[in-house]
């Protein structure tokens, strides 16, 4: 008997963004189901829904009927506190790397306070740099290095058991540290930086790219609270207002 | 670097018995490639060889055209000191039931000295009486009691799982190679981060206090790069530039 409380696994959702196949859909349906996972969200998956979907499913079409669908990654995002991506290891990309146990942690630690998400990209190309840049940590399931391509499904069902596992063994988690700021206060901080920065000349307008990029790499490695998201809006708007008093000088450059 | 001995997983083998699928099959010599293991022997297969284990075996159809089929169970097991079969846990069946990674302990323990098995029964009835009886021990998964159907495959994947990661014993991951900025870099900003602040009457000059401490705080999280701190350095120049052009307009608030 545990004393788990089964509204944390109700607060951790598994993204699945750009989904070829609805097999694959399906089967992580019924993979999260076996470890007590009911929250599936799909970012425009190629065909849903689809009867090779609910084949797979098996036992867990009542959850999948109940999957939502979303347009973007933002989208599906936005009211989570947490966000952790599963990738195969890339040198190019700079932040924290979990093992799935200690993915699991994690994401059961947050949960007690708000949705936490887990997503996984695209069966061939695996995740985009614009959906890493959502994501504060990686996790990466240790494979053969000679072969190391898990099926889509079974990733899936290699993390939901390890959430479980720590579910099942840690009936109590320590309190979450932070007061997390959600997917859509940050998305508005960063549009709100972006703004700032073509303002003050430091980013051509219309072409932010690259450099935007690296800084929703810094701020999403961090994990921003909420108070931490106003102190920034609140430098921002200074330098918005010191770059006006600027403007209205004359003295467009200083 | 492991130092983990690879024969280690070349004795362990994994026994599909009376499989229905083929599809399933293949699946399952992907998810042990994925983690490093490469025995498969199948008992009495419906259909093998078969296309759809081909495909579903992907990049490890090498590994399924060496796969052994025998007729019977004890057959596949001759050679073995240990066999333990993974199922549902059942109350009329005496044996001792271990966790996955219990049996990976245990069958990486023993293949030091010779070839081990775990076995799969069929995807619909699971192991029979008679193939129970050659088991040594039970494995369960911990799965959802209201649903705790594994696929075929996905059991497979979580096992072997287990069983690389007991192999790699501490699966330290390097960091991600981050060409981190020095203390000192990292103070000459926080440094250029008070100034710019004040100029911008953003802080009170001279009781700068808790408000640069929760910033220090946010970007000690981080551990920043050298050049995340020349990007927001340019940024507090940029500012700074902009608050100078409008103080000598003569209009310090803006």
């Amino acid at each position: 008997m545990t004393l788990s409380n089964p509204k944390l696994l109700g607060n951790i959702r598994i993204v699945l963004a750009r989904t070829s196949h609805p097999g694959n859909i399906g089967a992580a349906m019924r993979a999260m189901k076996t470890m007590g996972l009911s929250q599936l969200v799909l970012v425009s998956p190629a065909v849903f829904p689809n009867s090779q979907a609910d084949a797979m499913a098996a036992g867990a079409s009542d959850l999948l009927a109940q999957a939502r669908v979303c347009a973007t990654l933002e989208e599906a995002l936005a009211d989570t506190t947490l966000v952790l991506g599963v990738s195969a290891r890339r040198r190019d990309i700079v932040t924290e790397v979990m093992t799935p146990p200690e993915a699991a942690t994690r994401l059961l630690t947050e949960a007690q306070a708000a949705p936490v998400a887990l997503v996984f990209g695209n069966e061939t190309s695996g995740m985009s740099n614009e959906e890493l840049s959502l994501c504060q940590g990686l996790v990466t399931i240790a494979a053969n290095p000679e072969y190391s391509s898990l099926n889509l499904a079974a990733a899936v069902q290699v993390l939901s058991y390890e959430i479980r596992q720590a579910w099942l063994n840690h009936p109590v988690w320590p309190q979450p540290e932070l007061d997390a700021a959600t997917g859509d206060e940050v998305e508005r901080f960063y549009a709100h930086l972006e703004a700032a920065l073509i303002e003050l000349d430091f980013l051509n307008h219309g072409s932010p790219g690259k450099l935007m990029l690296k800084l929703r790499w810094l701020f999403a490695r961090t994990r921003l609270a909420k108070e931490e998201v106003n102190i920034l809006r609140g430098i921002l708007t200074a330098a918005q207002a010191a770059k006006r008093g600027s403007r209205k000088a004359g003295n467009p450059g200083a």
